[in-house]
C-alpha cells in the first residue's frame, strides 16, 4: 500500500470568479485522493473537532482513515488569493492549529507501506516518520519556501533521507541558490536523492535520475478555474501509479511522471477537491 | 528552396558576463542561418555600407544573397542588455537606419520559392511581399510587441494571409487579448491561421491545427550564455526542415517543430551566432 503524510485542511480560496469558504483541502487531501485512483492509500494526518462530518465522509470514500487523528481544537486552515491570472496565490491567514503540536505516529498496519509520501511537512518530522516504515521502497517527498527560508539544513537532510525530492521550480532555485534547472537538480542529486522532480506548473515538469533528463509537458487546458492542490495531485498520482505498479524501473518511473501531469491538470479544471476527484466521470 | 525575408543587424548584447559590440545578428540572419542546415536559404534584407566584409562573408557561406540590398547609410542597430537570469532584456537602442524607407523587393529566382519565412517584419510589408512569390506551398510568419501596439489590424491581416503564425507566448496574449494560449491559438485560427506555434522559450512550444495540441519541451540546457535569437532559430529550423521534405502533412510539421527547438537551443549556448552557426561542430 502506499502511505500519505501531510496536511488535512479547511481551506479558503479567493479565485478571481468564486471564492471558497472553508472547504476540504490541505497538500495530503489532495495527493492521498490523486493517488487512491490508483491503489490503496492510507492518510496520517490531524484533524480538530471543527471538522465537518461531510468532509470526513468525502475523504473517507477514497482513503484508509485509520492514520487520521482528531485533536480538541481546530484544524488547520489556509486563505488565500489569485491573481486575475490565476498564476500567483497571495497568502491571507494561516493558522496552523492542531497542526502546530501534532506528533504523528505510524499504525501498525501502515508500517509496511513500500511506498511512501510526505508531502510538504516540517522537514524534521519527516525525518523522524520515514524511520517508522519498515519496508520503504520508494519514498517521496516535497518541501516549500517556508521550510527552505527557516530550516534549510534540515530540508537538505531531509532530501537525504529519501528517495525522489518533488519540488517546484522556484523553489527548486531558492534551496540550491542556482538558477539553472539542471544545476538545481544536480545539487539535489549531490545531497542525496537518487531522483528529482522539479514542478513547472502549466510548463510541466523535469525528471532527473543520474545524467539522464526526462522532460514532460503538462497537458494543455483551455479551462483552469483553481490552481490549488495542483502540484499535490501531481505528486500523489505519480507515487500513487508507481505503488499500483509496484515497480521503480526507470520506465516505469516516467511514466508515472506523466500521470501525475495528468492529475494536476485534473485538480485545476475544476474548484477545490472537484477536479481530482471527479477523474473517473468523463 | 526557402526564402527568408527579415532584418539583418549589428548587435550589440549585453549578457551578465560578456558585452558583445555590433556583431552580426538580426531575425533573418539567425532564421536563414539555422534554416541552412537543412536546405538551400535566399535572404531578402538590407543592410548599410557600412557592414563589415566579414560579416557578409559569413552570411554568403550559409545562405544566398541574391537577395541581400546594399543601401548608402548605416546597417540597422540594435542594443540590448540582458538581466542576471538572462530571462529579460531590457532594449537599450534600436537605430532603424537603412531599414527605415528599405522596399524589399524578390528576386526571380526566389518567386519560385515553396516555402517562404517572412521575420518580425513591418506586417504590411510582409502582406505585399507575399503576394510576389509564384508557387508558396507553405508560408509562416513572426510578430513582435512592437507591431502588435502600432498596427494591430496589420497584423491580424497578416495572420490571414500566411499559412501559420509563429509567435512568443507573451504576445500571442497581447494581440488576442486572452490569457489562455488555446483561447489565444483559436483566435487566431478564427482570423485565418491554419497554423498556429506559440514559443515559450525554454519551456518548450505549443502547436495548434484544427483541433489538434501538440506540445513539445525545449531541449534541457545546463549552460546557456545569449538567448538572443532562439526564437529566430527556432522558426529557421523549422521551416527549413519542411522545406528539406518538401512536405506539410501533419507528422512532417510535428517533426519541424522538434528541429525548430533543437536550433533554438543550440542557439543560447554560444554567443551571438556562434550556436546557431556551429551545429554540426559535436
Amino acid at each position: 500500500m502506499l502511505t500519505v503524510f501531510g496536511s488535512v485542511a479547511l481551506d479558503t480560496i479567493r479565485t478571481p470568479k468564486k471564492t471558497l469558504k472553508n472547504v476540504l483541502g490541505g497538500a495530503a487531501t489532495f495527493a492521498s485522493i490523486a493517488a487512491s485512483h490508483f491503489t490503496k492509500t492510507g492518510l496520517i494526518a490531524v484533524i480538530g473537532n471543527d471538522f465537518p462530518k461531510k468532509n470526513y465522509n468525502t475523504l473517507s470514500k477514497y482513503v484508509d482513515l485509520e492514520g487520521l487523528t482528531r485533536l480538541n481544537g481546530k484544524t488547520f486552515r489556509y486563505d488565500g488569493k489569485y491573481d486575475k491570472t490565476l498564476s500567483t496565490r497571495q497568502t491571507l491567514k494561516t493558522e496552523l492549529n492542531v497542526l502546530e503540536n501534532f506528533k504523528p505516529t505510524v499504525p501498525d498496519k501502515y508500517r509496511k507501506s513500500r511506498f511512501v509520501y510526505l508531502a510538504n511537512n516540517d522537514p524534521d518530522q519527516n525525518i523522524a516518520i520515514i524511520k517508522e516504515f519498515n519496508d520503504v521502497r520508494f519514498s517521496m517527498c516535497d518541501t516549500i519556501e517556508f521550510w527552505i527560508q527557516t530550516k534549510r539544513n534540515s530540508v537538505i537532510k531531509m532530501i537525504k533521507s529519501v528517495d525522489a525530492i518533488v519540488i517546484n521550480d522556484e523553489e527548486a532555485k531558492l534551496i540550491t541558490k542556482e538558477n539553472n534547472l539542471i544545476k538545481s537538480a544536480k545539487k539535489m542529486m549531490e545531497w542525496g536523492a537518487q531522483y528529482v522532480i522539479i514542478k513547472k506548473g502549466e510548463h510541466g515538469a523535469l525528471f532527473f535520475f543520474q545524467d539522464i533528463i526526462f522532460p514532460t509537458t503538462a497537458f494543455s487546458l483551455e479551462n483552469i478555474v483553481d490552481p490549488t492542490g495542483a502540484g499535490d495531485s501531481f505528486a500523489g498520482g505519480m507515487i500513487g501509479y508507481l505503488a499500483k505498479m509496484n515497480k521503480t524501473n526507470l520506465s516505469t518511473i516516467k511514466r508515472s511522471i506523466i500521470f501525475g501531469n495528468v492529475l494536476g491538470s485534473f485538480a485545476v479544471e475544476k474548484y477545490g477537491l472537484n477536479g481530482v476527484i471527479h477523474v473517473n466521470d468523463l
